[in-house]
């Protein structure tokens, strides 16, 4: 039963260490979450609960990971961001990909009941990732970008086609074809004529989804470092000028002060804070 | 809020194609599991339950993927074997890799309070993976059996290390002290002078963990192909013969035909089977 | 001039290392060889100097690298094969590809004159390269038989083009527009009808390309190995079947005997073999 | 005949693509240049030829690769730096490695004359090479610091080491022992004092190593872009202060003026300059 017979098998194990002084993203995205939302009555075109939980496993990975800097979600896709100069797992792509996965799958079904009361979880969902490195923060604010334009042109679709269907009595056929074409001002002015709508309305987490970051919110007289729930406009470059110091590598524990509302997010926090 | 502008941040994807014509495995590893088992009052040295619970994840994973030829599981650890020709998300390793260890981090959770029913998960795991390749079957085969003379290696060492503690009252310390520089004969000794104990009649499922392969068993005169958990000796050659089809690219539906007795992992697939 | 502070760059050099048990192929390609053949007043449709002058550069590596088990070449390019368990630089990809062809570019140059006595080497010609790994011998041998393929493809396509060219008396334009769409059959009996041409008898070295394999040869009584130039059939079967020693292992010193002819390649030999 | 049979093997073939926006760089190196030194009678501690032609191989390089931006060599190594953004072959790291390799290694044979005179090449010579990334403008200075840091100091210790043996006497072993636990200071000190040798006095090449850049020069009231060769302290931040128009993206065709001599390199390239 020599197991030193066999152990040369470990040699085929290749390095996959990332180029240190880089942006390390692992993105997160739902596997036939279309099938999925539909055998769990999602919602249309935005599921709150969904969101919410959503947003819940990835603070559940960002309080486990402190090198997690920020984390960006939307529909059924999270984006992680490392910071810069991390040297966790020895920047092993598979290692850091896998973990934060891995945390956030298991995540997503532990906390499920919290957000679905009374909607059981038929069967437990899968999500693939990927990581990717950028070289500079330019590519990084880009990559945030990137993501966010996407939920504002996801969304204002969804938003235009689900009210056709569903107030509109259109079938999602019909719905396609009347969108097919349109750009953005098309979009808003179906919803203000026909519907009486105004998207700038539309709550802001589904407009420009949800960031996890870290700030410090005073507790008792104490500043303590919490991670946010924001939905901030990361497109303007104001944001980004804002947070400078959020990227600046001695600053992870940032002086950026948070004084928004509570949300549950940071109420989960304040139970474990210390007076 | 031109999304283009952006988009260019896609093209730091890099490809990591997994080299053809090779047999890719997928391995897991619960992360800090020492401290889960005790949060979670494992039975020591084996606990059954969440050794059945890994199982049945690992089951979980074989049913939705097809492209997974077999398993190998045990403590917390478990390996997927994908079939060596399976082009499945076009041998991605990220795809690959993230998408196992999503399905079998959801589904551990998922399937929890099937074993675990008066304990409680406290929070979610994390396992984390990584994918490694091997150009032959006799380094496939090689791979097999170390895992396998791995569990010999530690259950061995923990059966004796726990016997030691809970039946002979000696402390963790006085246990590692005396089994310091023992060999297995020593330790199959200390175990039968001492505590009367025949460590071949210990469970398979504890001296040889749990592989999942496919097979086809008689279903009302059918055979049908399920997928089975056995603990069969795959360090003696004869194993490898006998199942010599299961490597054969053309015979992924194996004609293996299993005739053991009927595991909860196969009678939850004769639920599903057409009569 | 504190060296270590700058020191860190080092730790950006990421691991290249190659699978083991799989088989490394280094395959060099003239760059720009078109117009290097033209300013170097190459003969159409080969020039039996150059080609010499390939298999004499190829000569030198594997006469330095003993780990490589065999080469084959063609118009301006060359393969490498390394032994399956080579070791040789950690199995490091870019340092094998590199050290192959740079001995290769400064041998073309070097053994230059040799072969091209009255045409001097106009400038410095560059070889790009690459490292492809083959995880069976069934691949391997399909690698050999796709580049003896393509010898024959272009050495019929060439032949035919630059007969109707030079003998023809046809523009290259009038003959890439006869030779379009014309199967081998076709243009085979043109140069049979049209120019009495066989094109079976043209040179071997032409038709199939050049192979250098380790073999012994008898020399003053005792057998020494040798690497030899031969124009074998490696696709036929017969060819490998012959040669199955070739790829085993710990056969690198082939009992393999030749009888053929001395070339110059062997000559260069016998002189360095002790009697 | 069937090619196609046997073109799948092409899929071996994996992508090496290195990602976006980061600085590239080649670093070559002599392979047993200890014993090819001694084989052609290198003088000791620097042969002014041995350096003139690595700077006029690499010279021969950058003339051919417009997207190489600088070049900075020492001893029987080079590195080649692309500019950053460069998209030859597709950012290929094999590809980029070999070409600039080969070019390099038949370009130091073909120039070998030109620079040695009276003593033949006896065989040919290879060069390692590998390809490393650089996130940021900050790590890439840091680069040729260490490289030139690397000249300096094994300068100063080759410079006393052959001083010692050459005009103190000493056998090397002795000289190697003498220098045992010295410091600069310590090196300069038997220099002057032993041999009233002013380290400062020796020529720059042997101190600094050379960089090769793009600069304009004069030229008949023209300015024209040439490849320059100079010695330049790298060191000093004052130097990438004034080249620092070097390292942005747009200018490539630098317009830093150069003043400096007309060494052998540029006056070649004075030999192409359009009146």
């Amino acid at each position: 039963m020599a197991k030193s017979t066999f152990e040369y098998v470990k040699k085929f194990e290749l390095d996959d260490t990332i180029l240190p002084n880089t942006w390390m993203v692992v993105r997160l995205d739902g596997k036939c979450f279309h099938k999925f939302s539909d055998d769990h009555n999602f919602a249309k075109p935005n599921d709150i609960r969904a969101l919410r939980l959503m947003n819940f496993a990835a603070f559940s990975v960002l309080r486990e990971f402190n090198d997690v800097l920020m984390a960006f979600g939307q529909s059924d896709e999270y984006s992680f961001i490392f910071r810069k100069h991390t040297t966790l797992y020895k920047r092993r792509a598979a290692k850091l990909l896998t973990t934060i996965n891995s945390k956030f799958s298991s995540s997503y079904v532990y906390y499920w009941p919290k957000f679905f009361e009374r909607e059981p979880l038929k069967y437990p969902p899968a999500f693939d990732g990927r990581i990717v490195t950028y070289p500079s923060e330019e590519n990084l604010i880009d990559y945030m970008k990137w993501r966010q334009a996407d939920v504002h042109i996801n969304n204002l679709y969804n938003t235009t086609f689900w009210t056709l269907v569903l107030k509109g009595n259109l079938t999602p056929q019909q719905a396609e074809k009347r969108l097919c074409g349109t750009v953005s001002a098309d979009k808003n002015e179906i919803l203000f004529q026909e519907f009486n709508m105004n998207y700038n309305n539309e709550p802001e987490i589904f407009k420009r989804g949800t960031l996890l970051i870290r700030k410090s919110i005073s507790n008792d007289q104490e500043h303590q470092s919490v991670i946010i729930d924001v939905h901030d406009d990361m497109l303007r470059d104001k944001f980004w000028v804002e947070h400078s110091s959020l990227l600046l590598e001695k600053k992870i524990k940032t002086n950026l002060v948070y004084e928004g509302p509570i949300t549950d997010i940071i109420q989960e926090q304040k139970k474990h804070i210390k007076k």
